[in-house]
């Protein structure tokens, strides 16, 4: 049988996973994906490439991911097929066969991110494992001063974990925006052609270091151009964190509409 | 001591509790919020009584409840005192001491609820156990033709379930509305003096069964009138269900502002 290529849009809770990328415990959504792949095809799971690994605790509205196989079906049957053998938290939202040469992570143009903020002094059970939460009044206008500076190309050495396996802390963002959306959320929007490792929750972590006024928001700048981890802000918790989409040239012919929000 | 009466608002996630009310097996929010105030004031749990007893997986953004103690706290360590005993999934919002005339449930003057249905042809992570489900399109302006019908004061023993004690079926609906929030998201608001068992639930599969084209926007107005359950259409999930706020005579001095609505 000929091989083909399918590309996936993926949505997750990941509050109860350890992450995208396989591990020997199985507890990760490549793991638990590659287990509802097998279970539908009846062959062995496929290797599957992601457009972004997302860390433990983050969520994703829209994850892309690709795979090959011999296995012959619809792409309605790719969705609920493979859905009937997903949890509650996880779903395949969309499948297309694509071209060979698609690749999720390296033909990505763009990831869009967002974080949302409760913030508020008491925490939301309704939104547990679903915001970060600052406690303190958040200064958005000061929020927003700062993510201006970081627009464009540029080094980010000051804002990449430990553990960052690129070769290259260059990365080009292109938007970063700070706004109230109800009188207690706030949140955050990066888009980027790729992000360093923890990259986001850094960045943001930074922007609420002014935001409860612990900076001015120029020290933001100041950070990125002195490309040294050690002097930003700490890396704010996961459970904020969306992979909310991810762009791909056109003539990939993937699904373009986005009908949802987060939280909406 | 002399006793206090508290008035506490709660905000929980239901998904993973059965029900408000206390049962032998402990998994209700009556007993774990009965747990928590045992271990803040180190006294015997009181006895705790609420303005709406929601069902296995109904949320509450706004669930009111009193109790009477002669500890002695101020309301800000009420808050965060119990909070620190309370899981992710349930959270004291205010807490207000008040007149021991105060009673959560027959002081309440108005309960607002609010059901909210994913509209599309695929289950979504993000709103497990947060909405019900329909994956037929939906026709608001038809549902809402028919939710006007419900407006008023009836005999609601249609929408009542077999298990409901209430000694009348006579309630006062002051609003049904339903809207589409979002592309695939329709909201329905309903507001009464009290609800009966299921009732919310049952108003909602009925305006569900004009959404999806099965009954003309008249039945509803119908199955009011015929007084018979058996007439009606099934009940929704509770997953979708949300207990918003309760009103109160302004006399009792609880909060009013509301700064958070369901998914915002």
């Amino acid at each position: 049988m000929p091989q083909q290529r399918i590309a996936l849009g993926l949505e997750y809770d990941g509050s109860h996973f350890e992450g995208w990328q396989t591990q020997p415990h199985g507890r990760t959504l490549q793991d638990r994906l590659g287990q509802a792949l097998a279970l539908f095809t009846q062959q062995d799971a496929p290797s599957t490439f992601c457009a972004g690994r997302t860390d433990s605790g983050v969520h994703a509205l829209e994850q892309v991911v690709h795979f090959d196989t011999d296995c012959q079906r619809d792409e309605t049957s790719w969705v609920r097929g493979v859905n009937r053998f997903l949890p509650d938290s996880v779903a395949v939202r969309w499948a297309r066969v694509v071209d060979g040469e698609f690749h999720a992570r390296y033909s990505a143009q763009v990831r869009h991110y967002e974080y949302w903020i409760l913030n508020q002094g008491v925490r939301a059970p309704l939104l547990a494992h679903r915001t970060g939460w600052v406690f303190r009044d958040l200064d958005v206008a000061a929020m927003q001063a700062a993510a201006r500076e970081l627009i464009g190309t540029h080094d980010f050495s000051s804002f990449r974990s430990a553990q960052c396996q690129s070769a290259t802390p260059v990365r080009t963002l292109h938007r970063c925006d700070v706004d109230r959306v109800a009188p207690v959320l706030v949140r955050v929007r990066v888009s980027a052609n790729a992000f360093l490792h923890h990259m986001v929750r850094n960045l943001v972590g930074a922007l609420v270091a002014v935001g409860t006024g612990r900076h001015h928001s120029t020290w933001v700048g100041e950070i990125l151009r002195a490309r040294d981890r050690t002097r930003a802000a700490p890396t704010i918790e996961a459970a904020g964190l969306y992979l909310t989409g991810v762009e791909y040239d056109g003539r990939w012919g993937l699904p373009q509409a986005r009908e949802r929000r987060v939280f909406l």
